[in-house]
């Protein structure tokens, strides 16, 4: 799958309700990046922790895709998030997710959200199984 | 602040998008439910991990704002889920929030997600600083 | 199995090492005990918070042996710990771990540690990976 | 404190009981070694997952204190491993911490696990409670 067809395919999707922009996607890597709309925030005027969670939710179970072998799906089985900072309304963050482990029943991948001043802001890890098909 | 002066607080924020609808908010216990809109989905037509864990994170913050100490503010300092199951579609999720820890300088708080059919499909455990006033 | 033989197993092994004593053993609850000696605490003399998880890990990891099928072994995947208090050198902390879910790729067990006087000083959640015969 | 200080003060607590020897000590990185030992195992002769993670949890604690201000103190508040891969017992497991946050309420550390072959087989992130003085 394309770049284009990725963004395409999480359209209409909670990662398009989000925003989420992928701008990079190999099975080495995913980048993006998520505009901090004013209803993304919390009270503050500052990014919701629940939209960092699910940004970076995206990029790892979109980095497992790009691994799976054919007709196989994958899930999320657990994640956790330390958050380091804050994103205010109106700027920008970027993801990148690099994996851990790429095994045949489960991934692990880290995500590490920065906000525009590329501060590090969040930090993410995240268990996918593997579904054969 | 009574049950609508919340859900009116949280209507222009990321609760609000995603139609987080508090149900019950007292100190002792936050409950919600939340329609899983096909804009809500991951791909297979099942509420996406991110939304889980973005709706419990919204109840277990408000649930520490109901226990601060007047002009005292809170953030998620972290977050912890495990995913056990599926919400599809059209269905309706709930969760409820209680806390493990009412400290001075943090508390902690567990989200338990059902499905519509009442299966318990995550458990969600956040800690919240205490941002003194 | 028995829970003497459960125990002998453990004997040589790091739950031997650290004192864990199993009172309880079933498919659907394990419960177990463990004397705070002074090689088991932190600087302050309180139980260190690698002996809780470990504690813990132990039960998790016994529950899930308890619902495997024959033949199978199990190995953690993760785990996540939160400390709500602390357990002083000579006391006694227990254990209580429960299935949140019984998968027959994964199983998620919940332990809830207390200390002498009852207070809940940590709560953890693991993932088992049943690893087929 | 020294390195041989450090050594020293953790050899009769439950580091010293597992056989943790730091290597590196300083403000921005901790490194030490683990001799897998028979009873430090779990069933199958390989290190317990319990061991990992209260290594890693000393390493953590030990960069928060070498970052405190005069007489303050520090707690676990929360700890999180990904286990990636085995060790098995009679080999050497070494650890790495690093720091992600150095706040003046909180402290986040990183530690990498990996075993005598390179292979990195747990990360751990965890939280640090900063007490003052």
């Amino acid at each position: 799958m394309t770049l284009d067809e990725l963004n395409q395919l999480l359209q209409p999707l909670f990662p398009g309700l989000m925003g989420v922009r992928l701008t990079e996607a190999t099975p080495e890597r995913i980048v993006a990046t998520m505009q901090v709309r004013a209803d993304l925030c919390t009270t503050g005027r500052n990014l919701h922790g629940g939209a960092y969670m699910a940004f970076a939710d995206t990029l790892g179970a979109v980095g497992t895709v790009l691994n799976l072998p054919p007709g196989a799906r994958t899930t999320t089985i657990e994640s956790k998030t330390n958050f380091l900072g804050a994103a205010p309304a109106g700027t920008l963050v970027s993801g990148e997710s690099l994996p851990l482990h790429r095994g045949k029943t489960t991934m692990v991948w880290q995500t590490r959200i920065s906000n525009e001043a590329g501060k590090l802001i969040a930090v993410v890890m995240q268990t996918q199984m593997v579904l054969p098909a």
